[in-house]
């Protein structure tokens, strides 16, 4: 588990300052590195780190050249953490197992699907009938696939998806609830990644549609019809609900939830656990959660919060009193 | 894939105005349907859509009859909603593979569990010693349902469901946590539907219950020992903790949490997001969420939040004075 | 499905006040035991349910014995729900089926994964290349633990866990998501339990960890290089973000989520439903999240709140003009 130096800048481009024969044993943040680490700064609020650090070897920007040359070696790089990406990439390539494509023998293929032979389709993984997976996608272990349901090229489905479940869709009828088939499909996008014990539901007439390089995080819900558009990113356990349109290049942070039928306009970003409860026409950034606080002062606040209409009220009155 | 309107009336009843031989390509909404699509309005609102949808044939409602007739064909029905419903149904039917009832040869199924023989368990599901699987009911794939665990008739689970992992149920003891054995099961009673990795834990002493009619949507969290009357509907993400017992014919939201320990009357409904922190006697549309701002006006407003009981002491502080 | 009296105080101690020769069929709670079950009186204001409870015997403090004496049989324990606990461990015992350690052989378990010979891998489990699975430890069905992630002894994984899916890492480059490989692993100590489909990333660059005697409950998401303390517990639909320390021996309601690279001490109890945007570095109780109403109100207050920071402002210009 080693990289030459002089093998990451020839892979990589990059300005090397020091010897291109040392041996690299692990990439590690600044503080944890040893010196047989590569490090990286990328943010110039932790130059203070760069200066203490063990590492071997610390990728920076332009900026920091200086700095980091009185450490000892470096790679500048224009952009230094797409370079450390890069080289996460690297090291990946260079020392995972040969993980090559094809299925492997415990999943449950149907006839009728169409498994690129550029795609891995891992342990215990379901592809239903009619399913198309695209070249160099990577099905990990035990993903379901649904019926008809289309995931393009290069895409990542970690452990537990779920593509194609039936949306939640119902006439209620006599106090019960009458189901309506859910008819569409799944349609995912090339470069998508979609994390561990994920669903996406299929659309009840026409297809719910991941566009291209949508990464969604863990255990994230995303209803039927709901239409996300490129490069949108989703924290864990994010839920959006039926037919809602989000645009691209949108982020949600973990446990946002967004109503159905709603739109998104491009370049919204959304706090985590911020309830979405109205389409968002502008971007921008929005938040809505109770700020946390120590149980005794919340529990004031909060009972007050329940007459704020009233207080507001009072407040209007007292200013007519008052105004001469 | 095609339908005659015909065999649709035949099968379902209601009014048909227009050629019966005419054959249906798709199921679609009003404003995306083709000359080749069956359509539906169920709200008046959207009579401006009617007007301009291209469908073959629009399902309305009586009062609609005459606008539908201006425009083409039409299948009248007392329920327009309803009888969409029924519609995906019959296509579905028509248009599904046979997947019949069955066993899949993937499946893990205890040598000491019922599975009737009308009931269908998908690829890799696991059935416990014990568990029974009722008529008609479908596992699709990679669904575990644990030990003694009962599903009743006509259930639908969906992949990833979990059924019968323990409780979370421990003592406190110098410190760290003694186990508490969850010695009860889960049982589900008929025309039950859950979601894509749903859990719904087995109880304590007894059983965690959900009646007939039930739909619970993806990634739902049901504790030990919750009890959930009939025809009770929840949206994706919602958590539900121990020992609550929910009424019948109630809503949840996507998100909505309630606490354990909880009584919840029939016919109440929580909205999306809402935490439920105390028992809810009367039925009713309750809400608890942060109403999502831009940002910049959260923080400001957040902030002031804090202060919010010492607003009130102040206002009342001036009113004491102002008051002659 | 029955256990003598006597045989009870052999194993788990206890001052048996009543026949060690009664069989016990059941353990039920106060008001639904039979004149067969054994019971438990663990909170003194139950105590009117112990007089009224046809339990053939009751487990009590020292301090409720009296009480219990004049009911009928009783076994006094100085913790009783301890001793409780303790029970339903003895019952499993005695009548679980021999699920011996070992595994199944529908399992997928890598050649190079090394599982203890007293470990149990449920059906249908995944286990990657270099994982560690220790003595003593079962995995439910349907589990997967990743490439080189560690599992220690006495460990119990639930339906649908996944261990070392990839972080959510990504480096942002001209409009899209340049993905950051996750090289670290999942560490998990000694006696953890993780419920039903929860997650737990692998770490960036170094592990993420999972320290002794932690509880997990179902539909977790913990983050990449998550360092979780002793003996904490999380409540079901808890999610915590990347790079955030948690100490030992606290506690985290439902649906709790929790901010990345964050630091929380220990003893830190954080309401279910709460969001935890900052560093807690001091022991005690928080929570935030917005009190349910009944919907009209709650829109009535909601609306007030975006005015809340202004209603501030107005505030202090009245006190001003009043004060002198």
């Amino acid at each position: 588990m080693a990289l030459r130096l002089g093998s990451i800048v020839e892979a990589l481009g990059g300005e090397l300052h020091g010897d291109p024969e040392v041996q690299i044993q692990d990439i590690a943040p600044l503080d944890a590195a040893s010196s047989a680490s590569l490090s990286f700064l990328s943010n110039p609020k932790y130059q203070q780190q760069l200066a203490e650090s063990r590492a071997a070897c610390v990728i920076v920007g332009p900026a920091m050249r200086d700095a980091a040359l009185m450490r000892g070696a470096c790679i500048v790089a224009t952009q230094p953490y797409l370079y450390f990406a890069k080289v996460t990439q690297l090291w990946k390539r260079q020392h995972a197992a040969g993980s090559s494509a094809g299925i492997h023998p415990s999943a449950v293929v149907d006839p009728d699907a169409v498994v690129d032979p550029g795609a891995t389709v891992g342990a215990l993984c379901v592809v239903e009938r009619g399913a198309r997976i695209g070249a160099g996608t990577v099905l990990k272990s035990r993903v379901t696939v649904g019926e008809n349901c289309v995931v393009g090229e290069r895409c990542i489905l970690h452990p537990g998806v779920v593509l194609g479940a039936d949306g939640f869709g119902f006439a209620p009828h006599d106090g019960a609830w009458v189901k309506i088939e859910q008819l569409g499909a799944v349609r995912i996008g090339n470069d998508v990644e979609i994390g561990a014990n994920t669903c996406v539901d299929r659309g009840a007439l026409q297809d719910t549609v991941i566009e291209d390089g949508v990464k969604l995080d863990n255990l994230i819900q995303i209803g039927h019809n709901v239409h996300i558009g490129q490069h949108t990113a989703m924290a864990g356990c994010v839920g959006v609900a039926g037919s809602t349109v989000i645009g691209a290049h949108c982020t949600f942070g973990g446990a946002a939830m967004v109503l159905g039928h709603l739109t998104i306009a491009d370049h919204v970003h959304i706090s985590s656990a911020s309830m979405v409860s109205r389409s968002i026409r502008r971007p921008g950034h929005y938040t809505g959660f109770f700020p946390i606080d120590d149980n005794a002062n919340w529990e004031k606040n909060a009972a007050t919060l329940k007459q704020l209409y009233s207080l507001r009220e009072r407040l209007k009155a007292l200013e007519k009193r008052i105004k001469p």
